[in-house]
């Protein structure tokens, strides 16, 4: 496994495993990676010859307020996981060879954006699809893995890769659970013992709300009720956000109709839990 | 030669002719095909072995009070004028091939558009470099060949492909000139015959004003008022600007340095004329 911290050297890399005919696969990280990460590292293994990770912490997806100085790194270790998951190369740029001058130019998401976990974080969307539009030039993969816990994420890249017309695959991976249905995160552990035990609940909210609209529920109001319902009956936790969207368009629907997200925010005392479910009728 | 209307055609011929090993050069356009457009297409014969020229009137590049309707098309003409120059395929897609729902996600230009002919037209450059984001991914080329008459243009799609790691080499080609030096245009035929005597002298500003930066001037003001007299003296025209920018920010500077450009706009009874020349101290 190499380390290549250069767009140039990227390229050279990229542009010799092709000549060798090797599918290329793709995985974006901001490191630290977990179980999550390295599941989609064993998915791309599975469909392409030559596996490549960036680990890039992108401060144009941080706000002001937000946490880009304190969010953790570890390459040391993430090396050692990557290396031992069978990936090829770990893309590790620094700052300015990502962004040597300002940005003259960037994308702009204009849908999907202002609902979720986007309502308040003006810009992260941006920040996001930039940042992923120049990886994808800087590693040409012939597929792109994402894990769909960051469900808007994954809506905004699946929309970017269309209006863009780019030749890149999108490989929308399932969310990882524990044994009892609970997302993993790394979040998880700031719960406190009971509120452990409650968070499957998000889970089973999303499996019986799918459940409904797959026996011919098709009133969102009336799913949102009880999802919330269901959360606050059974949990400690204060319901962020319930939505069920067209997804990947992530516009509101009059009612159920063709591919939809099912999206839970809860926050607990010290964690605040996202997961979501997409159902199709 | 052949016409392509289809994204998925067009991504599918491109993908054989790479097969096969060979370079693709680009040359988009909007059609109405003219000896500048043949000109590049000419160079791009010199430098690819596969050579596509692309025939779109973008709508998203036309303000609501442009002329987007009126734009001349003729591909029965391009098509013939495309033939004899010896362009491989013609991709010449309708609108909802491009564009068949509202983009969710787009280009935005945020540096060197609110000035020279960018100045009047707001969201023009955005168009421009969304479109053209799609037309690299559909058509994949080596190199694409931009004509230097369009210099603000040909600067946003230099700072694009910088910014965004694109695959592509951009090429620019020289503006085609008449014999006394007057910048071709199909906009040339409104001009009077006393204004067509005298709109050469446009070059000829252009041309004192690199020959006083290559003497020795850095005093930006000073030229400018220089290039403004001449005109003023030796046309009827009115002067639209002049400016003296750095290339390719197309920001203002305080005094000559690296590499520049000299941009004129000047307007005559019945057409406006531009011209522009870079220059490197």
């Amino acid at each position: 496994m190499r380390i290549v911290c250069t767009i140039t050297e990227m390229k050279e890399i990229i542009s010799e495993q092709k000549k060798h005919g090797k599918s290329i696969g793709f995985v974006p990280t901001m490191g630290y990676l977990h179980e999550g990460h390295l599941s989609l590292v064993e998915e791309a293994k599975k469909h392409d010859e030559f596996i490549v990770i960036s680990i890039f912490v992108n401060p144009l997806q941080f706000g002001p307020n937000e946490d880009f100085e304190r969010y953790p790194r570890d390459i040391e270790r993430d090396e050692k996981l990557a290396k031992a998951a069978g990936v090829d190369v770990i893309f590790y740029p620094n700052i300015k060879e990502m962004y040597p001058n300002d940005l003259t130019c960037s994308v702009r998401v204009q849908k999907g954006v202002n609902i979720l976990c986007g309502k308040s974080r003006p810009g992260h969307f941006d920040g996001v699809a930039t940042v992923v539009m120049k990886l994808f030039h800087i590693v040409s993969p012939m597929r792109a893995y994402f894990g769909m816990k960051d469900a808007q994420q994954v809506a905004v890249i699946e929309n970017m890769i269309a209006d863009f017309n780019l030749n890149v695959q999108l490989m929308k991976c399932q969310t990882l659970r524990e044994n009892d249905g609970l997302a993993k995160s790394s979040r998880n552990v700031y719960l406190t013992p009971e509120e452990r035990r409650q968070a499957p609940e998000i889970y089973s909210s999303l499996l019986n709300a799918k459940n409904k609209i797959n026996s011919g529920e098709k009133n969102i109001a009336t799913l949102k009720v009880e999802i919330a319902e269901h959360l606050t009956t059974k949990t400690n936790g204060i319901v962020d956000y319930v939505e069920i969207l067209a997804y990947p368009s992530l516009e509101k629907m009059d009612h159920c109709e063709g591919v939809m997200i099912i999206a839970i925010a809860l926050k607990f005392s010290q964690a605040r839990l996202i997961d979501n479910m997409t159902v199709t009728i």
